[in-house]
């Protein structure tokens, strides 16, 4: 699964497994994340209690906190001693949340799946609501900490993933969408709260605007990875391991890295199944075997894998200029985790 | 159609035509409200076409424009003559649109009805995420603005129209609720926004905390009078007029004062009656008419608008302390616009 033609910086620096990666990051940032998460506990109550109900939904579901880990560890690498940066970390975690939540709201075919999402659980109206209320808490966080450059770059990191899930939209089901399309969609939806996340740990800790934009070189260029990797996990049997279906993005039409790869690369018989499964959304139960042979047969994943190692040696070159200390260490190791997950 | 048994300053203010009175404020700011209709178009721009064409669908359509005109002629009143108030009440509409949008997203019931809303034409996913894009466009031009007070006062409205809004929800099919949690819902889902639209002409203008009480306590009270008008109309034949349907909020069972008032004086057999069309939602042709008749029995659509009444005497009042001018004019002008569409 991994790419024997090129040695990366990436793989250097794997460690044999990237959850240590986490772990350790985790541990160096451990008091933090704890007040992080009291933080977001108490500023998604309301009087209206199917607001913390539904939050706590997907907040308690857990998830990893990889965004307000990175908001962490970013600004403490920066030499960061206050504690602004708790509360900025929140506010990333609400903005995640709330564009999970409104990613979720199904239109009228996904509705017949039935998955447990939160819509699935609460309805769409409610969905949608409590993740307004999450986004507006968020910037009320962001007011409460009174910098207006922490609110420039999260409110645009926010206008550009609403941009990047349109996009997304507009080119679903469509083959003949390009890669630049489909980096234009991750770079919204996923890179722009991870570099926006990153960055403010140098604006909270006062730093140049070169360290600024370097944490938002190492933050967009990691999250290109991480979506990268997810798209290519959409299509693999790890995805099981990790309580996921397999196939979601094949059954929505969703064009990633690993389909454009294979639809590419195909011959015109292979294009016309593409064609059919995608944009006319006529599957059969063989089709999505038979789509993830074209993947394996074109190297689709593979080369999906291969781009996202380098995205993560771009990440880990941004961080450079930075004097060693572990939390850039654990920052590198980020890297490792996102990209080992494909393992 | 109007309370005979109180004579209201309202009444007294009352032109034989409030349209008159929407069109004289109009008149007054046209220069600005034409320079914050040019700020809507430019910042409702994006890469992604498909943003611009959905808000133009809502924004373009019209509306009143009722919001940001208030902004705009709080401001003057207050004796403002910069032009920081433009793009606040472009800020403003922004909001209003994002919640429209994300109001119309419909679950699997309301589809079938296939209004031609936003979501009808464009989709469910497309309506949520542009409304996050406007959203969060607007949080970028208050960032542009430089206020922190005025960023606390839009950031705090949107979190309370989203917990208005989720409160709706919540209590809707619900035969037992209380005119309290009705008023808390209007309060939230459209008081808030006038408020804070008012209030930040205030601070724009930079007039002592008093002032920019007493126009926040004039907007929340013009916004309860406008909502609880809007929701009597939902019944009215004179909807008609507006080119909306009657029945509209009878069909999806939603809780507003005319109904409350209808239910809470019935017999046992009309409670019967409304739990079935309202609760159960087991509705036949008949129904409607027939809701109809009980509210006229019980003066539930009369006594809406007396209510209506009080708040506007009440947001009419909060401008006593401002010495008299075309704006203040204006402004009590529109607290009749907002009742005379009764009529």
């Amino acid at each position: 699964m991994s790419s024997p033609a090129v040695q990366t910086r990436a793989d250097q620096a794997s460690a044999p497994n990237g959850e240590d990666a986490l772990t350790a990051l985790v541990g160096l940032v451990r008091e933090d994340l704890e007040a992080c998460n009291r933080q977001i506990v108490e500023r998604m109550q309301s009087p209206v209690a199917l607001i913390p109900q539904l939050a706590a939904h997907l907040i308690a579901a857990g998830g990893k906190r990889l965004r307000p880990l990175l908001t962490l560890a970013a600004a403490r690498m920066c030499g960061y001693r206050g504690d602004r940066h708790v509360r900025l970390a929140a506010c990333v975690e609400f903005i995640h949340t709330a564009t999970l939540l409104h990613d979720d709201v199904v239109d009228e075919s996904d509705l017949r799946r039935g998955r447990a999402s939160a819509n699935a659980v609460f309805g769409n109206q409610a969905s949608v609501l409590v993740g307004d209320f999450l986004f507006a808490r968020s910037f009320e966080l962001m007011v409460e900490d009174g910098s207006l450059e922490v609110l420039r770059i999260l409110c645009g990191a926010s206008a550009t993933i609403a941009e990047g899930e349109v996009l997304q939209l507009v080119i679903q089901n469509d083959t003949s969408s390009t890669e630049e399309q489909y980096l234009d969609v991750i770079e919204g939806k996923t890179a722009a709260l991870f570099a926006a996340a990153t960055r403010v740990g140098a604006v909270v800790a006062d730093r140049p605007v070169a360290e600024a934009e370097a944490l938002d070189a190492y933050g967009r260029n990691l999250g290109i990875a991480f979506q990268l990797v997810d798209d290519a996990l959409d299509y693999s049997a790890q995805q099981e391991k990790l309580g996921k279906t397999v196939g979601d993005d094949f059954r929505e039409g969703k064009i990633t890295l690993p389909v454009l790869l294979a639809f590419q690369r195909g011959d015109e018989a292979e294009k016309v199944f593409w064609r059919r499964v995608l944009e006319e959304k006529q599957q059969e139960e063989a089709d999505l075997p038979h789509a993830l042979a074209l993947m394996q047969k074109h190297q689709a994943f593979t080369d999906t894998i291969g781009r996202a190692r380098m995205y993560g040696d771009k990440a880990i070159a941004a961080l450079d200029g930075f004097p060693d200390n572990a939390e850039k260490r654990a920052l590198v190791g980020v890297v490792e985790f996102c990209i080992a997950r494909a393992h």
